[in-house]
């Protein structure tokens, strides 16, 4: 199968909110007037961001959700996305799975695949995504990462550390029950961009960012972007872990006894959650609250934004803790 | 040095055109109120698009070029650009160089890195490129593939087979005198995105693309989007061979003398040259000159489009040739 005939077959759709889609030079796009695109790109690559051995229906959704997780960051709707794709061969039942998985996220976000390019080389997945922001009285609607302001509050929402948990147990770093690990192996395999908690925190939150890289990672990117510091509930964060809840009911057939350190380090610097961490006034607790709400996507307190630089942390006492939890760095 | 240095000291600029630029999760960007946006989106792959010892000087040139390329064919004026790097190690002689080749051609189209992606992984460089098209009185003023008619000329840009030549010498397929690969290497390895003549082309051309898998595979890409059929003088393309002249010049010191079929695979089937090949109605020749000589662009008339379907080929004489120029294919 050639080049051309594989981007017919898995990739092209009739173009429906792109002027024209795959198959030109260009992708021609009419963004709606009155906003501004944002844009974000990001690059996947085998035995780095997922095992050579993974589902690729999932592949293809993870790859383009990470890209909607910085939209969402941005409260920018989704409108478009390129896709470029190095293979090592045309497998024709592992693209028929891939841009299933890739499609089906894309229609639920009604995300159109408007162009992009294939090749051969190691497998590699670059996804460019193009989402709406508005523009009020010439002011951008879109949620940055330098906003936050001494006051805020500080919220993380859905379960962070999960992600991790699982790619630990893969690694063989240690085990788990089976449905412990089907319960933190969806976060990682397949996480929920959260677009639409995105899209109703526009004009509530002071900043936001995805929390990719490590929750104190990122965090640490709004404080130096906003001039700020935070103090955070380091323990408060752990309750976030989905399999945390699970994994207490379920301690009895735990292979390995986790400490309160080890899940303060999944929370806290694990890494590929794509939840969003952002500030707001605490004057809007009640407009974060519905924002949730409406958007059906839990958010917890966790810390507050200080005037002082640096981050605090501190225990479920209010103890001082050692802030130790290095985030992840592809060069690292 | 970790991801966040690396993209601060190579890459990070501060923001022209984009409302926001590198370092937040989404670049913002306005497009000019009344324009369209064409997006391109090319990767390029060590092994398969260039050599593992390739100057990084010109590696970063040839990425943004063959973008730009995907602009010029489509009559868009060049924005914004982002960058997502696979790369084996953070080395910083490497990325110095490709950065500042990279940036330098950015520059002389005003095109700016608005975000991206750098993780480790074999080498691998995406970049998603953004331009700008009019739309007057709802028509937008894009070249397309798709717009070819019977009786338009049919014109290439420049020199074509150049780059094709290079490869085979540097593959070792045969050998050339030093100065003839040297202009043929430079048009391999530093190609000239003809953003000018794309330009200069909008409302003149009924057609265009721009030829990367080589002139006839191309070629049938527009026949094929226009439903149409050309006849086309494969000796006159042999003339936009850039060394073709000066070999036939050199020929005394050549180790191998090229038959005049060799020559025609080079110029017919040969493959990023990154030049233009479009159409135009013969009552715009006058025009097709006066866009070349405004973009400073060699420009050269090589056949007709028809109403039948199917591709045409003769020779200097005037007489049928067969059609056995496969195009390249990255997964033949």
């Amino acid at each position: 199968m050639g080049e051309f005939d594989l981007i017919a077959r898995y990739f092209k759709r009739p173009a429906r909110r792109a002027a024209l889609g795959v198959g030109d030079d260009c992708a021609l796009l009419a963004p709606t007037p009155g906003t501004q695109l944002a844009i974000s790109s990001d690059m996947l690559v085998q035995g780095r961001h997922f095992f050579a051995d993974v589902d690729p229906r999932t592949l293809g959704h993870k790859a383009l959700a990470v890209n909607l997780s910085d939209l969402a960051a941005c409260g920018a709707k989704p409108l478009a996305f390129t896709l470029a794709l190095a293979l090592p061969s045309a497998d024709e039942a592992w693209l028929a799975a891939f841009s299933g998985g890739l499609l089906a996220l894309a229609d639920a976000h009604e995300c159109e695949l408007i162009g992009g390019d294939t090749t051969g080389g190691p497998l590699n997945i670059c996804i460019t995504v193009f989402g709406e922001v508005p523009v009020h009285h010439g002011q951008s609607q879109a949620l940055l990462r330098s906003g936050a302001r001494p006051g805020d509050d500080l919220y993380v929402s859905g379960t962070v550390g999960d992600a991790r948990l699982a790619l630990d147990v893969l690694l063989g770093k240690y085990a788990v029950p089976a449905e412990v690990l089907a319960a933190a192996r969806a976060r990682l395999e397949t996480p929920t961009p959260r677009v639409a908690l995105g899209l109703a925190l526009r004009g509530v939150a002071t900043s936001a960012i995805d929390v990719s890289d490590g929750l104190l990672g990122d965090l640490g990117h709004i404080l130096e972007c906003s001039g700020v510091g935070a103090t955070m509930q380091a323990d408060d964060a752990i309750k976030s872990i989905a399999t945390h809840a699970f994994t207490t009911r379920a301690s009895g057939q735990f292979d390995v006894k986790f400490s309160t350190e080890q899940w303060r380090a999944l929370a806290l610097a694990g890494g590929d959650d794509y939840e969003l961490l952002f500030t707001a006034p605490t004057q809007q607790r009640a407009a974060v609250a519905a924002a949730a709400q409406a958007s059906q996507t839990p958010v917890r307190r966790i810390g507050q934004i200080e005037p002082e630089p640096g981050l605090r942390l501190l225990d479920a006492q209010g103890r001082p803790l050692p802030n130790h939890y290095a985030s992840f760095d592809h060069f690292a």
